[in-house]
């Protein structure tokens, strides 16, 4: 049996030029750095969840005189591989530090900073899941909610990366936020900032951009985008990034499925938006929003399930 | 190369603290019981589904002298795992049983009962193959079906999680069915009813409800949501669970992508829902809705692919 | 302890006599052929997107000496591993061949020919990567854009499918679609024929159908559809398969999030089509369509974040 | 390609007539009890090295704030591990329990009391660690004693398994012996009992008896056997169990490669036995004993390297 | 950091330069074929205990209605693993086959054959444990000897081995008896043939030669060697490969631990050998050979312990 | 079900408590710094050989243009884990060097040198299974002698920890050979020097010590000791480590299985010395030793087999 000649050499040789070339282009002729790994931040995301919840999302088995050795442990395993990642996103992106410290340092000060944020945001998670138990009525404990709903996991990650990002390491963020949006159809960008009690029910094709701010007890149904209108572009028609451009939702607000809701607006307090609306200036507090009556009947209320 | 302090004591013991004062919120100081683990129901999802399908699903290498060995212990090893997870749900359910039975033995019932199902259960999603495949012009063969599409997936899980769901695992159901969310887009509540020969296509962002009710030859397009209008409140505000809330869609009938279907309504039989219409009312059997004349063009039909 | 009988014997006899009976009915009683793996086409589209970028998505430790040892080794493996699926899949396939060659040297043949098209793949995911990171004033470098964006995960897989499409394997090709589209909720069909430069954003529901052409720097947006209108049927009913039923899009073009776009129509070049339309005739070059105005206020722009 | 039939129900059948008639031999027509499982003991001996010294056989990474919460944790799960497999051990051998404790009490007070003797078994090993380092000119430093030599690796097994012994789990502590005995080279009967500071160089071979009594500071080398004489028989020529059949040796007795040494006998303390020889009959403190001049020259002291 | 060049590219070269010019000394410049992998080896050699011994070897969980269905498969598997190797070591010896059959076909015949022996290898087996059981005063159950007993795992390897040597399949067997070897220090070479109620104890160290014959009832201890005189060479000093050069051992023999047993000579039924003894003519039935009496004492019966 | 306490917390701190103390009698309060990695050097040593024979101890499937693509990677992947296990190795020992090096240069350096190395480590390994198959007449295959042979898995990786001995990592050296020790039963230091052509048969219990000098063609059996004869010792009574205390073997010698050779002796070219021979003085070239006549036979030979 004759084995087929592949032809690897041409092939290989056409991809180093083409990446040499890539390269040249970005004037980078040396061996550009190390990025973090996204398969050691689904572990690390993985860690940090179990030390939030040792018993439901660690192991099964803990007892009383046993789960601070293993949340003790984790952290440590967790806290570890997390400040080697930080080291690689601030080589990464190279910028000077004003203080002076080496990169080593920088991201040990990072992780250190983060891991006092970890009772902050387990605190955040519980209320979260109580909304998350008290919106739904298919919800039959709040366990369950922990275990099962996609919007809880997607919260979870956020809440995460959000710390994360605001700490100095975007990059590391973002690709947690990623992992989240890849398992739970759920997209918030780790910039968004987002209050207590915060429950998105279903999710799929939910989109929350990176200037959003959401208050206290907001509810989401799935499909619902937090978007921007518009993208600025400056004097050489280049993007202008980092203005403010997505939502401010006020607490209490609900808003349906699949509705859109673009550029710096505000959504008073204690409003609802309808399904499929789309909503692009400020209503005040206490606005009730649907679609316009030419739909095929009157709206009455809600697309939750 | 010193190594950096974490600081570990502080945040393990401000976590055991936020984990006595959570479960003191909650009366329950002592240990809460074990939860089914998520890890081991994607791989008992995984061997029920080669035993319905071992040549397609399962090992490829099957021939005929083998194929029984393969799924009697295929079988075997996946039913035995689930009534582990049937007994862990039963025992964090807690709740008494008229025929005190122990744990043990309700978790045998139900798993025997389900092993029962089985057959049937392989029926029904031969039908469903044979719809996708007479649905969509781009599918080539009946096996290309089986093994690509994720609408096939979901429907899968889906039929898997009602059993159980009817003999009495609703969480163990549940947590099932969010595994093929994550992985297809399309959630379906384990409590929904769903005949044969039922089709969604595409599917990310579908959303089935836990009261909704299909007949056969049903047809769905990506983003459909059949939920609820409204969640009624008792007396001291709490939500009603578990009412019939979700509609009810009638034999043959298509419901284009888009589409949003909220209440306990009934789509009669043989109706034509167009793609993005909102409707909260019933209608009559043979309908064609689409959406009001006010969209830029004239509706044409629908929104498959 | 008393062990349960789980009368396995039963179950497995039962699941036998409905394989038979299925295979009967469509009069093939000897063992079908083997299918390709899911899961070892996984690990090859692993290794494609390796090689096409190896110190980002294949090893981070790689140097200017080991980089093409790398290279060429994972080629090596990952097209070895290729051979074998796309012979199951000739052999599933079973058509005879014009030329008279066996299935190996036809999979040869195809592998062959797809391992000369990755430079061109490289360069065009180039391209994609440019625009992706033009286009979003969030992206901070062209390799966050590479590890993070679910888009620049699906129009990866999408390129290498579709080269595996017209090669001879659509099998194989749509299946590596679906492994992109349950990770990214993102659909491409593998035989949809899309320019350089293409940008999705976010991506959650985006569906782009088998016959679809999309020309050069065009951007899209979560949930847009590209679709089917209608589904043409032959004298006895059956769905005539694999006709042009899919829009044009030109260069230069913009779909915001959820618009519906349906039949073999055009979109001239240049156009921008907004959030939530419904589309099912061609519009000419430069053309910017928005919902209409019954909505509940003016239409602003966009609805990108 | 045809695929050949294996003939498997037949041989299937045989083997299980052949299974029920070997149970009916031994009047044990019901199921016997699951067995400890080796693969398990592997791991929990792993572990149990692991807690004994973190550094150096556990975790290489670990801090002074973390290494409790490392030992804690693996403590943990190596004992749960082993409180399951004594369970076994204890049903599997089914005697009557005075105290009337049900096997998964008696397991769990096993498993403690073998904890506790923890902190005594890392004493002795160090004991060992420090005779070895002392009596090899080839030893660089106690740590190189610990991960290198077998020797250790085998005392190591040897006090794990000689504690679990004693409290009343003979089987389980059979099956760690012999796990070191694979990997070594060197088989120490967990019955045996042993003082500190014990060395075994090279080890290959070695082999020490069930009844075997060895004092404080010895040294043996390669292939030196201290068994058994002749196995006395009872009235029906069964052999007698248990009876004390295996040398005494005392405090700092050295025994050089390939003796061997029989029966119930004492070697005095500080006695030296030559390589190769053969002895049976006791011999007084202080014995210098060599191979009769028969040899080819004359015994110059000693066969280690 | 700069990444140290380790000059790779020579190394790769100088390695290749060898290769070659090995290739060449050989007459064979085309790839040699592949040879049986060594780790799938050892995976037929699991399931084939496995099988053997489902509860005790294989999984510890089956019940009476599963354990067939555990065997057929487990069978299946390893049986079409082993057929792949068989196929692997015809193609690389390569000889002419007067059937005219093809190599698939050879190696499934080798593989039936093999299959339809297993029975056999399992009722020889059962009586070695009994041989063990009954000769070994610290064995305390039959299971304990099948689990724990090196002497054990080495003869079921050798089994499994000797049929395959015989059946076509020497390199095979070879591999499998050194895969034995490696774990119990026990060497026997699959060619030697072994009957029934045979028992190694301690183990480490034997070594039994190719044309070796052993009787029933046969008693081994440590590190004792059955093996060749000398090794005769043809007219041009060639070793002659083949020839009967180890010794023939008749019924109910034991053999104590480091006797050297050399040549094709006879020991004859009943016979005793003393530990340490050198032996190189036959002795009668019945014989007891000890050392000289140039010991240091007189020789008291044995080494076993 | 309640859970067992088992009291973790006592046994933690008493094991603290004596890793305290023990890290005090050693002066040495501060963390140690990290050993290499056992189990990283087995996967090196795996890495090693395979890159010295690619198709049999590497990948079976290499094609003559592929072959050299996995012997650059698998060289830079071995490498590169090599030279951290080499850096650990240095910071352990911790002495100064001369040159002002730091840890990590040295360790690249030293990596550098043994790459250079491995093709005449590849050069000595084919003269050794050339000897090995001239010299059993039980080998039908150069290949089956290099898959199969314990010795010449013992000779590899002694002939690669040599070199890593001789350029200055001894304990990675020592750790290597172990792990081959562990697997065959040989011990061979790596300090011992031992030329081309070297064969060991069978192999187990043999023992080749750290300044032992071996020449070429020499053939060993199992069990032969090339050892030491006595340690001399300081005024202190400390052991003089490092001096000549091992034989010179010259070329052409054979060594018969248990031969016991002890001293700085030298065998003279061209000698055979007999089985379980006790030697502790030099032999002239040439030299036939046996066992003294007052064995119960003459010698005649040979015990190999």
């Amino acid at each position: 049996m004759k084995r087929t000649a592949l032809k690897l050499g041409d092939v290989v040789s056409e991809l180093r030029a083409l990446r040499l070339k890539s390269l040249e282009n970005r004037q980078r002729r040396d061996r550009p750095p190390k990025l973090p790994s996204r398969k050691v931040l689904v572990s690390i995301a993985d860690g940090l969840r179990a030390v939030l919840f040792p018993n439901r999302l660690g192991m099964p088995d803990l007892t009383n005189e046993s789960v601070d050795y293993y949340v003790g442990h984790t952290l440590d395993v967790t806290l570890r591989e997390l400040m080697v990642q930080v080291r690689r996103e601030l080589r990464f992106a190279g910028d000077a530090d004003a203080t002076g410290n080496s990169e080593r340092e920088r991201a040990a000060g990072i992780t250190q900073a983060f891991a006092q944020r970890l009772p902050r945001i387990r605190s955040l998670l519980e209320s979260d899941i109580q909304a998350a138990y008290e919106g739904d009525p298919a919800a039959r404990s709040v366990d369950e909610v922990l275990v099962c709903y996609p919007g809880i996991t997607a919260i979870t990650y956020y809440r995460l990366a959000h710390d994360l990002h605001r700490l100095g390491a975007p990059l590391i963020a973002r690709m947690i936020s990623e992992i989240a949006h890849s398992s739970t159809g759920i997209e918030i960008h780790p910039g968004a900032q987002i209050g207590g009690f915060f429950f998105i029910d279903h999710g799929t094709g939910v989109v929350i951009g990176e200037t959003a701010v959401i208050g206290e007890h907001v509810r989401l149904y799935q499909a619902v985008t937090l978007g921007a209108k518009r993208f600025p572009v400056d004097e050489h028609g280049a993007l202008v990034k980092g203005n403010l451009r997505h939502p401010i939702v006020e607490d209490d607000v609900v808003i349906y499925a699949g509705a859109t809701i673009l550029g710096r607006i505000t959504i008073g307090r204690g409003s609802t938006i309808g399904g499929n609306v789309w909503l692009t200036r400020s209503v005040p507090p206490g606005s009730v929003i649907s679609q316009a009556q030419t739909r095929n009947e009157v709206f009455d209320g809600g697309a939750g399930i």
